[in-house]
């Protein structure tokens, strides 16, 4: 049915009306004082949300944007880099690595299984010469649904003591805590079309007086990344090329949306919807592919459809009652769907989720449930909470 | 007055509010069908808007961005370039083929003046040895509202024969003609705040098939503007990237409106609009920064405000009369207003303009002229065409 959509899939998100409403304000100069004023609010709510008194930075980008800035500006040609790998989005970290020169050496785990934070010890404790110049870790994966044991190996990292930590929070900022000064984090990146409650075009990237030190001697060529630029205009409340305005008017509305909330708030109701569709879709007789309860991401549930064939699963959700899911990436392909559930989602729209796939599954060829019990397993987290 | 500004600055530029509208949809998703159909428009409108049969690829960046993909994708560190020189933007891309390595030499003209296509060839004759790899034009110089001779320029750089033109169209292309293929361009940058009536955040890149020969042997690294990427998933209507969806909706809406009014159409009113605007500051007493109508750009009129205080004119404009002009940049500052025209700006925006200045200019002590000669100047031109 035209205009009834539900996105259900990690990016882009739903977005609340006032932050369309937002989008759609005739821009003003952004070397304006109203702009500034707009500016000075955002960077103000921006570091609330990252829990930092660190510089939070905003790129006119997609989150490939962010990524590329937390690489450019802190690093040199032939630095050696650990590229933790579980899933396609920590391979695109990898594949960047390459791209610039940077000699990246991946600790790996099994798509599906979290990252063991002793590797990553052992890796670090092994450079006794103090050699690796950065650790990359995508906090949630947005691949397979995996959340990586961020505090765990940021303690690691801080032990090496010269090592940055440069992390890929693009779908767990806004849906999962990241205190970014508790666990001494110095680089993080994120995007605005996911927990952000916002369409996609603007990057944000956290900053540690570390990695300020680091970005003094990396020699990794920029310009429009450059973020010594961004922190030398951010103190003027500006940006040192012309922002995506309009995006940034609607920034503002969804950040205090945010702040209206809460942050115990969000990350409550972050996790309610991951163990209410995780209940439900072990009640539906099918598999999560992030098996263990504990590495599951507050943001991403990816599931197993077979003996459904999930294109299948997925167009038919799409066709019947337009909801929109993401299918698997790369290996995954074919074998999963993920339902996301980060940003602007509330109770209701799981359950909708939830019954549109019982009602779905019988006329795919799956029937090994009980009717309802979707439904009922997820009522039970929901109603609990 | 709150909500009554008015944009007459080169960029960003007044939004029709249909494209306003756009902007507030609801996303979906940027891997579905429904965009793909859309994204199929955009890429087949935007190549009509850049008269070319070449690749025109959309990035989630501002206009310094398709700068940085305009010379990261097609050149090598050391790479000998020419960069025109006769403006701040001008001098953006010296400092950026500084950032990245090359070797810049730049062929200057006084700021207010066009460049020579003379020293251009010249300098591009003396190469035997060609190792001139691009030469960088500025074709519409924002700070200055200068337009250079880049017809000829282009010439000059085909007899050379190896060298690319790497054009900064930002403020010309929906402005002026940029026949690209008639004139045989390689790499076209702009930028969607500027003569395309939408806001910042989106960037477009026009290029070559010379342009992808040199593509396959530039070896400064690249990811997040990595062409070949967009120019991979463009074939199938969709980017590498999540793009900035919202701002692709806003565009395919600018775009049908620019079909509705026809290139002719629009560059002949951008035409009358800098001429209409000439005749009006030369009759209220004022001069122009730019002093030869020949090479004086569309899109911006700079005024040498003298006797009176740019700043101080700009700011009583701003608070008197809610329209907002920019001022001059670096050692222009504080000397010149820039008068924007470009994009949707119609008839009657230069005669609100004009009349607006002719109630202040007296109040800020210049009275050197016949009351109502500016906005009587301007009749005459907007009625005569």
């Amino acid at each position: 049915m035209k205009d009834k959509l539900m996105l259900m899939i990690p990016g882009p998100t739903p977005v609340p009306e006032s932050v369309l409403s937002a989008l759609g304000r005739h821009p003003m100069g952004h070397r304006s004082a109203d702009f500034s004023k707009i500016m000075a609010q955002v960077l103000t709510d921006l570091k609330w949300l990252h829990q930092t008194t660190n510089d939070v930075l905003v790129l006119t980008a997609s989150g490939t944007g962010t990524m590329e800035a937390s690489i450019v500006n802190f690093l040199s040609p032939g630095d050696r880099v650990l590229v933790c790998c579980n899933g396609k989005f920590a391979e695109r970290w990898a594949d960047m690595c390459d791209a610039f020169g940077l000699a990246a050496e991946r600790i790996s785990a099994p798509w599906g299984k979290a990252l063991d934070p002793e590797a990553v010890r052992a890796a670090l404790e092994a450079d006794t010469t103090k050699q690796i110049k950065a650790v990359i870790i995508t906090h949630s994966e947005t691949s397979t649904g995996v959340i990586n044991d961020l505090e765990s190996i940021s303690r690691h990292i801080k032990a090496h003591g010269t090592a940055l930590s440069v992390v890929d929070a693009v779908t767990s900022l806004g849906a999962a805590s990241v205190p970014i000064d508790e666990w001494e984090l110095d680089v993080v990146a994120s995007a605005s079309q996911k927990g952000y409650m916002m369409p996609p075009g603007l990057g944000f990237v956290s900053v540690s007086a570390k990695a300020w030190d680091a970005y003094k001697v990396a020699k990794l060529p920029k310009f429009y990344l450059d973020l010594g630029k961004y922190r030398a205009e951010a103190i003027q409340n500006t940006t040192p090329f012309t922002p995506a305005i309009n995006l940034v008017f609607g920034l503002q509305v969804a950040l205090e949306m945010m702040k209206q909330e809460g942050l115990e708030a969000i990350f409550a109701r972050h996790h309610r919807h991951k163990i209410a569709t995780r209940a439900a879709i072990r009640a539906l007789g099918l598999s999560l592919y992030a098996q263990d309860d504990a590495v599951a991401s507050p943001a991403i549930t990816a599931v197993v459809t077979a003996p459904v064939e999930a294109e299948k699963l997925r167009s038919y959700l799409r066709q019947r009652f337009d909801i929109a899911l993401a299918g698997g990436q790369d290996e995954l392909e074919g074998k999963i769907v993920r339902i996301g559930h980060l940003g602007f989602v509330c109770d209701r729209d799981i359950l909708t989720a939830i019954s549109a796939l019982e009602a779905v599954l019988p006329e795919l060829g799956h029937t090994a449930f009980t009717p309802g019990a979707g439904v009922s397993a997820a009522c039970k987290v929901l109603t609990a909470s």
